[in-house]
């Protein structure tokens, strides 16, 4: 069976970087964007409808009906919402059994259980979230700490809402994670040294 | 200045295993029943005194007063738990000063914050956690599961709430912590492996 790594984050915390350099350094395959790129050309969708679908609201997606509102759900626009949902599990399978990866975000954890993957999640303190947010938007935006801070918490509250609908499981409890990193001091180059240790 | 490990751990969880093995592998000192040794030296009391001071609820020892009570908690017994207290704070500041060290539980990643300890927590499911007290048992006495989770859940209750009135933290946040480690599914040798590669 293939090595399969997840890595859940918050926004800010670097999780991302993280998961690149720890596929370089493994040599593994390493998806992120390209999922969603799979899933257009499965669906014949373009990529920002399905980056729309899948960064969403889920209970937008799952309305709650009753009686006669049945006809209503399943009209065409709700049916390819939910074909992306399809798609996205059929994608992450489909890499999960291709080769050893590193997977960032999409509920993989979850989806890919029975692949037995190893699953990190990544976090920091707010200051390091923000200070990585300003240093990652070059300064372009002139952004005071308090609107970053709101941003941040926004993603990481849609995040959470995201995964906690379709797992069940509460994002960001360690007891889902095989292993939590705080990127609030220790580098990620480093992080990445040690993790790379935990799956050689 | 040295390197200080401290180590948090869930009951159960094998984080008192996993303390001595890295210890062992980095060459570093190893302190757990040594800090409540070290304090009955410097109070002349006895190690089973200490032990169960610091075990205790805090609430215990540093009662909230009103008015006219105020000589009651000056009193002979009271200070000595205090005294206790104040040693272990002075044991462990010796500790970190003299070597490179790995330190369980104790508030030690609190009282130790100005020596920038690398903060780990050890964790479990609950039926792994269960398990591993049952194999510690040796099979000597017979619980149920409901009894023996009923002891972990007793033990770690209690491990919170001294912590979080000692430090104003709450015990087992990952936030509080630079890596939090899963024992469920990952062998605790595997584990002290990549943690080493951390800290080297």
């Amino acid at each position: 069976m293939n090595k399969i790594v997840t890595i859940g984050r918050e926004f800010g915390s670097g999780g991302r970087e993280l998961g690149r350099k720890l596929a370089e350094k493994l040599g593994f395959e390493y998806y992120d964007n390209e999922i969603v790129t799979q899933i257009a050309e499965r669906t014949a969708l373009s990529e920002q409808y399905v980056r729309e679908v899948i960064e969403r609201s889920p209970h937008e997606l799952f309305p709650i009906t009753v009686g006669h509102s049945f006809t209503y759900i399943s009209s065409y626009a709700l049916d390819k919402k939910q074909a992306v949902f399809r798609e996205k599990e059929n994608v992450l399978k489909k890499m999960a059994e291709t080769s050893n990866c590193v997977i960032v975000g999409r509920c993989a954890d979850y989806i890919l259980k029975d692949y037995k993957p190893f699953k990190i999640f990544v976090y920091a303190n707010m200051p390091s979230k923000i200070a990585r947010c300003r240093e990652r938007n070059n300064g372009a935006v002139e952004l005071n700490d308090k609107k970053i801070k709101k941003y941040i918490k926004e993603i990481d509250r849609h995040r959470a809402s995201y995964y906690n609908f379709f797992t069940g499981q509460e994002w960001g409890d360690k007891l889902y994670y095989d292993v939590c990193v705080n990127t609030t001091s220790t580098p990620i180059n480093d992080i990445v040294e040690y993790l790379a240790k935990a799956l050689q």
